[in-house]
Order: structure tokens, then C-alpha cells, then sequence
């Protein structure tokens, strides 16, 4: 049975899989324990299944659990969720009570007594560790841009995050005022999944074909949901700069948060906006390949967003050996070196001329994108988030005194 | 904080919980560990809640997991759950090995090294154990209806089952021609529920005038799936015959299982044969206390099956003391014992007589009632339910030699 280290081996070098492998035989055979939630966050549940595999195969003997709980639990803590990105709206002493109680129940099941180490992702389980004799180093790993945090859900949270050992952040400005050692990893994709695996000509064409996306003349393409701050209409006007000098095809490939009325209302106005343009193309479909073959295919990607998370789009389109055109925000900047694996911008007119450039200059683009991929497989690939889990770990495991 | 025996205190003797506590010392700090999945069958997940709250409760060690899964391993195990309902289609090799597969990457972060007992539920991870080297007893507990198996899927399945040290049926005719021993645990109901809890004269009232039942004259009712085999038409004509005899009003309440087509035929039957009676209310709606607040107005429960699993709607109304007419099928001669806690019968002519019987001598009514609330107190509430599984544990966890 093929390992997903095994896969790793067909694009890194053996050297650095050896080095993993050394870097945690101190952690061989310790036993950690992640414990997520279900319901929200399909994305931290795809990149954990990942690296709790190969935590494994390293002999990291690693446990996953799910805390189970209500419908008003799951609904209290999305309104947690909410508020962490900056929604202003107070816990009632009533859903503080079911968020609680529901941990405790949860706690009375999930004995970690004889592990070595507790990570705990995102504010679901937080709470959990009150109810424990803690008896080992506990980690909290928040997934979120907490940098516009609604403080009063704050304030209730550190009354457990104070507990632990040490907190993850996914960027330097989600760091907190806190007297705790905190940590960055920066999120990762995974190489071998649907979304970002190996096609051929055959499968991307059949791919287009099936969503109708005649490929007949160069594409450009930006793959976000339809939220004012990924600024569709604004790619939209840059096109039509664009074509104005070089005859080319949009694609606008996105989903719609279903809980999110503004993303309508925004399809809508693309709609009004490019008419019956043929050479624009507006797909709503929430499907990996075709993600994966439009990054391929196309001679540019953008990202133009004017308020970004980490921006993993721009790391699975440069994975790809596609030059990434994006927003000077959030965690784009960290993966787009200007003028090296694709282009910066901050208005409209700048991203329509560096796209244009690219057009201009297959060459270039083709160098970019070539750089754009080393730059990922060095520092955004799994292995690599994986390596940052280890660093920490081996701070927190080996010798810990109670 | 209340425990869930400390609820129990107050509806059951002092002796039989602390015969509870004496029968599990030889399981005190053993560890078990129930392994589920989520997907399908909430009913066996609200039951484990409990189950393996209380196990804590004991001082046995107990936790809980649930197999993760891609759609399309939940697909499959749907496919095989129907099959080992009676439906005839054979799982396909790809299927079986997108069944195996996920096992296997379960098996991965699903470390049972040092349990002393895993206890497997349902077919979805039941082939977990050829993943492990085994160490403890392993036990199936399998709560489907068996008895119309579809044999190659059995076949199939058989391979893993072989495997284990014992497996755990609901009833005697669920059991199989195997080398294993086999145990039945009936089902029970959690009385402290919404759909069990006490409810006051106002809430009952309050749910009733919700759900516009008005509460004029006598109430029958049947609460269950509207399906052929829970013969909703036969209850009516029953209806028809007593209102002869007997001024009253039935309510039919039940839900439909969204992918059961059959479902809205027979809904739509109903409405049609019923027309506008005003003393017949059909309704379809998910809400515990609704189920609770009807089952004790009503004077009479009916329960006229045609074919049944084990009928928790019978336990349910017994317990509440309203006398319960069912048809001689599944598990409801288990509960019902005839002319005793309720009557069971065979037809429409029948079950309109029993029915009569009841509405005109209350005092026999209330008798049967009380009677069947003792029958489900001794046999069918979750106590017993655990008692059962811990006599069957001590069996195989104290000296199990590997």
C-alpha cells in the first residue's frame, strides 16, 4: 500500500524526507491527540486527515477526535466563529452555558490521561482543557483570522486559552497580546489530492468541455467565491482593458457561502455587468478538478482580493506553474515575490498592465510560473507544515515537566 | 453537576443502581472503546450518548469514535445497509475496495493498542479489525435487522466477522448460523429525553394547541413513519369502524424519509381517504416533545404494524402509561403482552374492538397503562440496556488471553 510519504518521494528530494524522518525519531512513539470539530471548517478537516496520515507513518502515534454536540452547540459555536472575525454580537450567558456543557460532555468520553500532547483547532473544543487533570503539554492551533477579533468573545475565551501551553497562528498578525509562547505555521496544500494532482491535456480539455469554456483563444482566470472582497467587478474591468490590446477569455470560476445574501446580490451585478460578453465565462460549480485544470490552463491567474486570509487559491494556481496575479493583502504578499513569481497590484489599472505584460511575454510568464512553483514545494506544501508541527511538538514533548 | 444516574435515583430503586456499581467492579478503569459512524442512524448515535456517558459514570474506562469518510464510502456503506435489509444489489468490486480503503486510513489514526475491548457498531467499520494485529476481545454490535439479509453481501462481510469474538443482536430472530457466540441486546429508551422527560399539563397543552389538535374530545393516535408496512390506511378504516360506536379523534403524526418516494404516495393516500374529517389530523413534523406531549393524551395508543424492527414507538408510550394496541409483529410482542400491558392484533375489524374496548372502560385503560409503564421500566429503559453490556464485557474483558 502506497504511503503518502511514498508519493512525497516522487517530488522531493530523498534528503529532506530522511531529514523529517530524523527530526522526529525523538517523537517516535510519543502520542499525540487533535481534536476538531465536524461541522464547520471542511478545509482544516482536509488538511488534517493529511498530515494526522503521515504523523503516523512517521510513528508520531497520532489519535484524531471530533467532538460531537447539538444543534444549539454547533449554532453557538458558529456564532463564536463569527464574532473571532470581527462580527459584533455577544454570547448570551445561555449559549455560554451549551458551549460549556457540551465540552464537559465531551471530556467525559475523550480520555487523554496517557497522552503526551493535546492539540486542540479552532474555539469548538477550546474549553475542553477545563475539565481535565492536565497532565500534559496543551496546544491551542486556531485556524482563523482572529486580527479583528470582537473583544468581549475574547475576553470569555482566555479564560481558557490562559490554560495552555502555547497557541498556532496561520500569520504573523493574527500574534496576540498574550503571555503565552505563540507560534506561526502557514497553512499548505496537498500535492496528490483532486484539487491539485497531475492532469493531462485529455483531462483538462474534457474538463473545459464539460463546463462549456471553448478554448480558443489565451486564458486568464481568478477562482474565488463571489464576495465583494475577492473585487469581481473589478477583475472584470481590468479585462475589458485588457482586450482592448490583446484578444483573451475570462473565466470567473466561484461558489457562494449558502448563509450569505451579499454573495447573490454580487453574482447578480457580474451578470448585469457582462451581459452576454462570449468571451467571459461566470461558473458557479464546486468542483476540485475543474479548479485544478483552470489553473492549468490558464496563461494567468488572478487573485485580485482587497481583503485576504492566507490565500490558498494563490498557492494552488503557482503550484501549478501559473503566474499569480494578486491583491497586496493578507497572506498574498507571503507567496507572491513582486516581479519574481508573479505580480503585486492595488488597482484596477495596475493588475489589467501586469496582466497584459504577462500576455505580451510568454517567456516571462513561463519563467515566473516555474519560479512560482519552487516557491510553493519549498515553503507551502504539507511536508513542510508537517516539519513546523515537528519543531513545535519536540519543544513541548520531550522533557515536559507537569 | 447532575449525573445521569444521579436522574435515575429518582425513577429507580437505590438497590438496583447500586447492583449496577457492584456488577461493574471487575470493568472499573478497563478501557473500552465503541467505535461508530456517523452518517446514518442517529438513533444508535442517541443511544451510545447516553450509553457511554453512563459507562464513565461506572468508573469504566469508555471512549468514543467515529469512523471519518468520503461521500462516496458513505454511499457504499448506505448501499451495504440496504442490502443487509433485504435489497438485492451487489456491491461492486470497486465499491468493496472504496469500503476497505477507508477502513484501512481509519485504522491509521485510530490507535486501539492498549484497550482492553473494542466494540464495533454497524457494517460501516466493521472491517476495521483485518487492519489491526489484534490484542483484545473485539465485539459486533450490529443494530439492523439481519433476518432478510441479502447473501453476498453477507458473504462479503463474513470475512471480517469471522474475525470477531462475539457479536450482539437486538433480537433472537436477528441471529445467524455462526461459529461466534451471540448475544441480544434489546433496544431502550432514554427517559430523560425530550422525547420521554415528564411534561406538566400546560406544556402538553401548549404543544397540542401548536400543532392545532384540539383536545375536545378522546385522542387516539399512531406516531410513525407513513410507510406501507405501519399500515396508516388500516388505522384509519379502524377509525372509521369505532367513531360508530364512539365519538374521538385520531391523529396520525409521522415524517417521511426524504429518499422513499413510496412515502409521499402513501402521504397523499392518506389525504386523500381522509379528505376533510375534522377529527382526523394528519401531521408531518420532527419535534420530540410533540411525539411526547401525544403519546400521553392519548387514551389509546395504536401501533398497527405490518412489519416492524423492534418498535421503540411502543416502548416510548408505554412508558408514558397509555395502553398501546399493536400488530403482532417484530418486536412488539416483546413489549406488548397481550390483554396485560395492551392488545396485540391482526386486522382492522380487531384492532377497532380493542380500541372500543379501552375508550369505554377508563379503568381497564388506566390499569393496562400502568402496567406497561412497570413492563418498560423493568425491561427497556437504558440501565437495563447497560447492565446487559456490562455482563456481556466481563465475559470477555477479565482474563481475556490473546
Amino acid at each position: 500500500m502506497e504511503t503518502i510519504i511514498d508519493q512525497y518521494e516522487k517530488i522531493v528530494d530523498y534528503e529532506y524526507i530522511h531529514n523529517l524522518y530524523e527530526i522526529s525519531k525523538p517523537l517516535c512513539h510519543k502520542s499525540i491527540v487533535h481534536i476538531n470539530s465536524t461541522i464547520y471548517g471542511g478545509g482544516v478537516a482536509e488538511i488534517l486527515n493529511d498530515l494526522i496520515i503521515i504523523m503516523n507513518e512517521l510513528g508520531i502515534k497520532t489519535e484524531w477526535h471530533q467532538i460531537k454536540g447539538s444543534i444549539e452547540f454547533f449554532q453557538t459555536t458558529k456564532k463564536l466563529h463569527n464574532t473571532l472575525q470581527g462580527e459584533e454580537t455577544e454570547l448570551t450567558d445561555h449559549e455560554k452555558r451549551v458551549y460549556l456543557d457540551n465540552n464537559r460532555k465531551n471530556s467525559i468520553y475523550n480520555h487523554v490521561e496517557d497522552t503526551d500532547c493535546v492539540i486542540i483547532h479552532d474555539p469548538q473544543p477550546l474549553s475542553l482543557i477545563q475539565f481535565y487533570e492536565k497532565r500534559q503539554p496543551w496546544i491551542w492551533r486556531c485556524h482563523i483570522d482572529i486580527s479583528n477579533k470582537f473583544n468581549p468573545t475574547w475576553k470569555f475565551l482566555k479564560n481558557f486559552i490562559h490554560r495552555y501551553d502555547g497557541i498556532v497562528v496561520s500569520m504573523e498578525k493574527y500574534k496576540q497580546k498574550l503571555n503565552l509562547p505563540q507560534y506561526i505555521i502557514n497553512p499548505s496544500i496537498n500535492p496528490f489530492n483532486n484539487k491539485n494532482r497531475m492532469l493531462n491535456q485529455t483531462e483538462i480539455e474534457s474538463l473545459l468541455n464539460d463546463f462549456n469554456i471553448p478554448n480558443n483563444k489565451p486564458i486568464i482566470s481568478q477562482i474565488s467565491r463571489f464576495d465583494k472582497w475577492k473585487d469581481p467587478l473589478g477583475v472584470i474591468r481590468a479585462f475589458k482593458i485588457i482586450k482592448k490590446e490583446f484578444d483573451c477569455r475570462l473565466v470567473l470560476l466561484g461558489n457562494m457561502a449558502q448563509d450569505d445574501p451579499e454573495g447573490f446580490e454580487i453574482y447578480n451585478k457580474i451578470l448585469q455587468y457582462v451581459k452576454d460578453d462570449p468571451d467571459i465565462n461566470i461558473i458557479t460549480a464546486e468542483n476540485s478538478l475543474l479548479v485544478n485544470a483552470l489553473q492549468r490552463v490558464s496563461k494567468v491567474v488572478i487573485q485580485k482580493s482587497l481583503r485576504e486570509g492566507f490565500g490558498l487559491t494563490v498557492t494552488e494556481a503557482l503550484w501549478k506553474g501559473t503566474p499569480v496575479i494578486g491583491g497586496d493583502v493578507g497572506g498574498i504578499p507571503l507567496q507572491i515575490i513582486d516581479g519574481e513569481t508573479g505580480y503585486l497590484v492595488n488597482n484596477i489599472e495596475e493588475c489589467a498592465n501586469r496582466v497584459l505584460k504577462l500576455l505580451k511575454n510568454p517567456n516571462l510568464a513561463e519563467d515566473m510560473g516555474k519560479k512560482g512553483k519552487e516557491y510553493v514545494k519549498e515553503h507551502f506544501l504539507m511536508l513542510r507544515h508537517l516539519e513546523d508541527y515537528v519543531k513545535i511538538l519536540k519543544k513541548y514533548v520531550i522533557n515536559y515537566k507537569i
